[in-house]
């Protein structure tokens, strides 16, 4: 029915354009990366928020007090998901670095991928059994082995691409020192598994050498760039090297692909927001024996038993969700993603990771009036890290704004207000509501819900303020000088509604 | 220390120079939706596969036979998630449909998106509580009310970009027909919420009739396409209208985008892969104080206790992996995907989502030797029902070629025997292992993953056969005419290594 000249849909069009001949490289063998790359940032945004569960799902008994065991418990919990989450986006960064090296794909660099998607998706189970059992080698050994498998496949994948020359990307490709390149690359990746192998090393007869030399691997790169740092203050900027500019594309002080970045945001985003309903999937549909004999057939009753849970979810999908909007507005403005912002996103997104903790907490103590205050306390000081990290970010970027940030939302430009005022919203109102648990005595977690339902709304309505203080703004500009006003009036003008 | 001449990503560039100027669109608070549309099929996804949990935490204690009772539990809940599969998989589609004819999104709309997402994420829930009760009106009525929320928030989606046409997509905004249109689409969308709302009505006093009008909803398009059909088979095709060409972009029987195909598979894939390390890192973390009491101490023997899960694990993951790596390859060399095709996807994916059943049933049963053969049988069985309807994508595609495929793809292109072998791969394998079971008497499940995770190597090694084959199929034709041959070896020619 349909003519051979119905339109592709917009973005595959796009795609096509800009790789020239799509057809001619797939006769090659050759594949551009870009679904390979969405699906691995979709396996790693999803293994860095599993260490929640465990967390989410320690069982608190109606009658244990919240007592020291529990908490220590708890603790440890959180730090290991804290950790863990810290550690995939590591992986995930150097991910992101590797194939912007390597441009193109094919068969066998895709095998390759999943094998290291496979080694990375063992990480967070070999980190806790190391932070369950601190003193026993097997622990140890067992993380520093799955470390040292990622590196063996990660430089397995650059020794591959740089004996087939067209899978690198384009720059590296036509550059006359790639045999430098491949040193300088292979040696940034084998640099943390070396020093895991020597961990691995120290566990069987030292352990506590173990844990110093894979503190090394987090922290060293970042004390040679505060020394960069530090000398460039004192010294002045170094002199460029001959050939810096081609060094670049694999520098840790470059700024990640902004694409890769939102998607793994989205794909961390889109976990939370889902492991909810996972949970109510699973648990609240009521068994049919129950029903029958608890509530005397009635399901509206049994339903409203877990009522609860339903608004606690439906306050939970809205904060995500908005978080998400924010981060997505936020990222619209954004041209570049510089090493800093993409730390502060890594830490909000650890903290959204946090809310379905949040939500557990708000949902399961209902019954017990006395600990609703401390769990709305929880749930707002963990909403309140989310949005101010992602505050953090947007102020980081205005600091260098000519270069990461779009003309629009810099200081001055028209969609700068509406910017603040959504990435402000969330910090302020959960310390509001903070504030409202220290004042009322009983402030219930129903309440609590119906806030976080509202914001949504509370956005809109400040979106409405703005503008007609806006609109107000300019009529009464053009009431006191209505020819010096209208040169001005153009970057303040309204979106049209 | 970068100059600001860095060049940007890959792809990011590539979306800004065929967005033309992206900063001045943003600046009217328009936005390009490829990002909102990621993150809805990352959702979409997740929300797709979520009923599977309740199949695979199905308790079945050691000791109870597999009897009739839990079978029949097991059967209903599998058909509770094959249901929601596709009840989600068509929501999914209508909201492609839908954001073919909106192309830009503004904060309104990104919003109005969040909350249809949210009521999308509520269907699971509603639906397998009204299969748990089919015959309380209540089930039913709330399952009503969430296809008539998302119907609702659709047609607002619909209204609002009808009423600021530089929302739409551009063919749409510039077409004169803009109202017919309007008329259309809405009509499309509210059709199945009106039938869902006289179900709901029909539920407070004659059920059946519920169900009846809900079946209508999912068959009624089928049965008006087939009657299309049957009579342009009679008839002769019939009189295109006058604005036919205009039509089409919402038309059911258009192709689906391929990158949101690709998404939405890539979102099932990683969440399956993902499930099983999910259940790993919760359950399977040994407990100190189990560890000291039960195996004096040693975690190696408390690991070992585990170990078929991991083996499992990798198995499955391997699985998974691989049968990503053919759909990506044949998506590599489609260039449409129709409608029979998008079927064929939906049910090969909802057979990848049983994947984890498969693994449970492979891992928990591992205790009684008796019922190894069973469950290594069922994962068989999954495994070539998943990759059969792979395999008949690709036979679909090939029957409309033309249309559908990459030349290199087609019959006698280069890439076609490649392609044939890499989805007949599967299929084969499982039927192979499903006929070992009925020969051999003992087949131990351990064995079976071993297999799973040799399956990528065997791809390797038939990579390598095939290259070899091809190869010296090439030096036998130079042999024999070494003039005549020469003008048909290259469209054979092997792509280097």
């Amino acid at each position: 029915m349909s003519g051979p000249q119905a339109p592709e849909p917009t973005l595959e069009g796009q795609a096509d354009a800009s790789a020239g001949s799509p057809d001619e490289d797939a006769a090659e063998g050759i594949q551009h990366s870009h679904r390979m790359l969405s699906f691995s940032d979709a396996l790693l945004s999803i293994i860095a928020t599993v260490m929640i569960l465990p967390v989410t799902h320690t069982e608190i008994s109606p009658e244990q007090e919240f007592d020291k065991s529990v908490q220590r418990l708890l603790a440890t919990r959180i730090a290991v998901y804290l950790m863990t989450f810290l550690i995939v986006t590591v992986a995930w960064a150097a991910h992101t670095r590797l194939f912007q090296v390597v441009g193109k794909i094919d068969d066998t660099l895709a095998l390759l991928n999943l094998a290291c998607m496979m080694t990375i998706t063992f990480l967070p189970f070999t980190f806790s059994l190391m932070v369950t059992f601190p003193e026993v080698p097997l622990g140890i050994f067992l993380f520093c082995m799955c470390v040292i498998a990622i590196g063996a496949v990660q430089a397995l994948i650059v020794l591959y691409a740089f004996h087939f020359p067209h899978l690198l990307s384009p720059q590296i490709e036509r550059s006359a020192h790639r045999g430098l390149y491949r040193q300088r690359v292979l040696g940034i990746i084998v640099r943390g598994p070396a020093l895991c192998l020597a961990a691995a090393g120290f566990s069987l007869f030292f352990y506590p050498a173990s844990y110093l030399l894979m503190a090394m691997v987090i922290v060293l790169p970042h004390v040679s760039k505060a020394a960069g740092w530090c000398r460039a203050q004192l010294v002045g900027p170094r002199e460029p090297p001959a050939h810096s500019v081609e060094v670049f594309t694999f520098d840790l002080h470059e700024p990640l692909s902004k694409e890769r970045v939102e998607a793994f945001s989205d794909g961390v985003y889109a976990v939370v927001a889902t492991l909810l309903i996972l949970d109510i999937c699973e648990d609240n549909v009521p068994d049919a024996k129950d029903v029958k004999e608890k509530f005397q057939g009635s399901l509206v009753a049994a339903l409203g038993e877990s009522g609860p849970h339903f608004l606690a979810y439906f306050g939970s999908f809205a904060t995500v969700g908005l978080l998400w909007f924010a981060h997505h507005s936020l990222f619209l403005h954004i041209r570049r993603a510089t090493q800093p912002m993409g730390l502060l996103n890594t830490l909000s997104l650890a903290f959204v990771g946090g809310l379905p903790l949040a939500y557990q907490q708000t949902s399961a103590f209902t019954k017990q009036p006395r600990d609703e205050l401390e769990s709305v306390r929880i749930s707002c000081a963990i909403i309140f890290l989310a949005s101010i990290f992602q505050f953090a970010i947007w102020t980081t970027a205005l600091l260098q704004e000519g270069e990461t940030l779009q003309p629009s939302a810099r200081f001055g430009g028209r969609e700068h207000a509406f910017m603040f005022a959504k990435l402000a919203l969330y910090p302020c109102a959960s310390l509001l509501a903070f504030a409202c648990t220290c004042v009322l005595s009983s402030f219930s977690t129903a309440i609590f819900h119906a806030m976080q339902i509202a914001v949504p709304f509370a956005f809109l309505l400040l979106r409405l303020l703005v503008r007609l203080a806006l609109a107000s703004l300019r009529a009464l500009r053009g009431l006191v000088g209505p020819v010096l006003a209208r040169p001005a009036q153009s970057p303040l003008l309204p979106a049209p509604c």
